[in-house]
Order: structure tokens, then sequence, then C-alpha cells
């Protein structure tokens, strides 16, 4: 699930810098940041050198990514934008959200934080690396404005310190937490589900 | 006195992201964030897993924050700012700049840091989570454009500094550089005090 | 070298700042951060407490370096921005890049990173500074849109790790790095130099 999600959120991030007007190097800044951003931030945020720095395996799965999103665009030249709306590239990219919101909740448990601790790194971890990328692209992170994409990360940071609270931990807890974010999310999409608005 | 300003930060977040027209998931995390992130930088440039991470009394208070921002935003609809201007919320923000900036140069001390580096905690603590959340609404943080906000915080950064260098330090210094930050920050709010001008 | 580079970005960050209209505070934190954010960020990536709050020289330099920036930015008044694009600016500013990169490199290698990680650790040296400033103002970092600035950067992290697997370690390879990121930057603005344009 990890590497699905790491495929698409560099593919993704990549297609978005070159809708933006970004040069080569641009484009692959915005892959490799999308999808290894998010998980560098709440490594930075729990005391660790990030993972994405040391390992090899990862970063070789985002640069197909990012190989993919350069080639993708130079061939689709500005309408890249109807790629990320495709259903299969949707259930990829939401597969992704739920991979990295339960291994971000597993870390935040594992390093000692607080239940709001696990809700940040879980929540964080999912969405980072595109609100990331967001403002790199000088826009507010789309997931602070709309749609329901941080909050199936969100409520998996919450069912995994509830998980713990009564005893269900490691593989069995993160693996249900992925699985009910990954359904919360596309039935998010299937429903265009929005959060209500203020006033 | 921290706890007051977790909680002015934590409102005055709240509205500004509902003022800027966020979802209930975006105006939360400006909330936390204003409240929070300066406190979290600045564990993070001293090699602490923010504490903000780890316990539950401040992030318990930033949350109550947040709901009343909430609530706020959506009784006031659109006039939310005129809340931030309130006397008695100015007051209770400048509580905060001074409690975050006194602590944020003890933490800077304690972490074995440079009178700059002091200096830059000091502030960082005070004005970093406002940025944060200024950066995250894709605006240039107000503190680096106009009014008599971070430099406070930067002078009792100074202050701390200059208090260890003739032995005063720990409870006292604290103290003293942040009723210093707060009478500074009070007679900058009244006196309209801006930096000059370049040019 | 490094010297150099810290003085010529923070007049650069502070010249940027000048231009941007910010006050004063604003224009001694767009060079501080220009010339100072880079490595910090990298430290903070590679778990070390950044150098940068911990020593003073490199900081009583870039202090000069904003002292500069803030007279000549009086001085010239709103045509600042001639004084970045003079020649000896040029070449004092590509000092800088080459300086940062390779030390950026050497940090990395030494920290145990991956391959990818030098390179990360290698180009955010060099570039992460300017980055950090231009996102402050709002904008989408420079490097990301044009000119061949961060691709000298990026290909010293590469050759880091090339001279590193054929028994090339220490100062050797960090002074060959850095002549030949420097060589490259000073080539590239020559030439005018950019990336293809995708499409």
């Amino acid at each position: 699930m990890n590497l699905v999600g790491l495929l698409a959120f560099a593919v993704a991030g990549a297609l978005k810098g070159a809708d933006a007007g970004l040069d080569p190097f641009g484009v692959a800044t915005l892959g490799v940041l999308t999808a290894l951003g998010g998980g560098i931030t709440r490594d930075v945020l729990v005391g660790r050198v990030p993972a994405a720095l040391r390992s090899t395996g990862d970063v070789a799965v985002v640069l197909v990514g990012v190989v993919v999103g350069l080639v993708v665009a130079t061939l689709l030249a500005g309408s890249a934008g109807r790629v990320r709306d495709h259903p299969a590239f949707l259930v990829a990219d939401a597969v992704g959200l739920a991979a990295f919101a339960a291994s971000g909740a597993a870390v935040g448990l594992d390093a000692g934080l607080s239940a709001f601790g696990v809700v940040v790194t879980a929540t964080l971890t999912g969405v980072g690396g595109g609100s990331l990328s967001d403002l790199l692209l000088t826009r507010t992170p789309a997931v602070l404005r709309e749609d329901f994409y941080a909050t199936p990360a969100l409520l998996g940071g919450v069912a995994y310190v509830g998980a713990g609270a009564v005893g269900v931990v490691g593989a069995p807890a993160t693996l249900g937490v992925a699985v009910g974010v990954f359904l919360l999310r596309v039935l998010a999409v299937r429903g265009e589900w929005e959060l209500p608005t203020l006033s």
C-alpha cells in the first residue's frame, strides 16, 4: 500500500508542478515533496532523521513517479489535470492517504506522543506532502478549504489511539486504520462529501 | 500567563481562518498552529520532541480556544475580525506574546544556544505560530511588514541574554522579560508604534 | 568561501525584503533567513541543533550583510534590485552557492544519509535559504521556475556521492565540488542557461 501511495503522490505532485508552469527541476521537486514531505516532517517532529533520506527503496519508487509525471506532462501539455481526476488515480491516491495516515499514527505512538500528537502525525503524514507542495505554489493548502480529505486521516489517527486504548496495537491496528481511512476517502469521493461551511 | 496566551492565540488563529473562508478543519488547523506553531518550531530547532505533542494540558486549552473561535465565527459570520481588534483581546494577545517570548528565550539558553540563537528562539516562539498561519493563507507574515509586534519579543530575547550576563537567571529573568515584553507591546498598541520605514 | 557566501546571501535577502516593502525587522529577517535558512533546515533534517544558532562567527558576518543591505536599500530606495544584477554580486552569490552546496553534501554524507539524501542536503543548503525567503514573500521559489541555479547544487551533490564511491573524500572532495559548482553557475549566468521547458 505504501508503495502505491508513494507512486500516486509523486505523479500527482509532478503533474501539479507541470500545470503550474514549473521547470523540470521544479516539477521533480514537487513530485518528491508531495510523496515524501509528509513523512519527512513527521520524522523531524518525533526526532528521527527522516527515513526517506536514509533508505533507498522508497526513493526509487518516488523517482519513477516523477519520471512518469514528467512524461505525462510533456505528452498531455496543459491538460495533465485530467489525469488527476481519473477514477483509477483517485483510488491510488486514497490508498496512499490511508497507508500514510496509518503509518503516521504508528510512528507517533511509538515515539511516545500524546493522543493529540498521534492525531497530528497521522494527519500530517497523510496530507503534509500535498500541503507543502501547495505552499511552494503559493496556494493555501486545498485540505484547509474544501473536500473531505484530511478528515479521514485525522479520524484514522483518533481510531488508532482508540484501538490502542482497548488493547489493539501493532499490525492489526495499522491495517484496520488503513482500511478504514481508505473506505472513508473513497466514499467521500463518490459522494462528493464536504465539511459543513461555517456561518 | 502561558495559558492565557495559548487561548488568545488559538482564538485569533481560528478567527483568521474563518475570515479567510476555510472549512472547519482549516479553521481548527489555523487555531492550533497559531497557538502551538511557534513553540513546536523552537523545540524542533533545539532538538526536542515538541512539548505540545507530548503533554495534554496545553492542548486542551488550545482546543477550547479553537471551539470558541468556531462558535464566534459562526455567530458573527464575516465580522469576526472585530473581535480581534477588541481591547480585551489585544491585552490577552500581548500576554501571550510576552509569555511565549520569555519561555522561548529560556529554552534557547537551556539548550546552549549562542546569544543570537536565544534571540531567535525568543522571537520565533512569540511570532512563529502567527507567521506560519499567515503563510498557510499565502500572506506575507504581518510581523515582517508592519506594527511593533516582533520587536518586543526580539528585545525580550536580548534582555534575557543580558540578564544572564549579569547573573540574573531562571524564574526572575523569565518573569522580568515577560513583564517587559508585555508592557512594551501594550505601549506599542496604545501609541500605534511602527518601525521607521526604509528610504 | 563560506563567509563570502554568507555575506552575499545576507545582502541579497535584505535587498529582496526591502524591494518588497518590508519594515526593518522584515528586511533583517529576510537577510538572516536567506543566508542561514538552508543550513538550518539541513541541520534539522540530519538531527543536529543548527550550527547557526550555536556559533557566533558566521552570524556576525550575516549581520554585517544585513546592515549593508539596509543601508544600500535606504540609499537606493526602490532601485536596489540593480545591485543584485551587478556582475560582482553574481560572482559572490555563485561563491556562496558553491560553498553551501559542498558543505551540505559533506554534512549529509557524515550523517549517514543515502545518495539521495546527500543530493537533497547539498541542494537544500544551497537554495533553501533563498527559497524560504521567497515563500515569506508569497512567491513560488524562483529556483523551481527558471534559471540554472539549483541544478549546479544538485549536480554538486551527485558529484560528491560519486567522488566518495571512488574513494575521494574529505577536503579534496569538498573543494572539488565547490569549484565545479562555482564554474557551472558562472557559465550558466554568462550563457543565460535555462532548463528545457516541458511540453
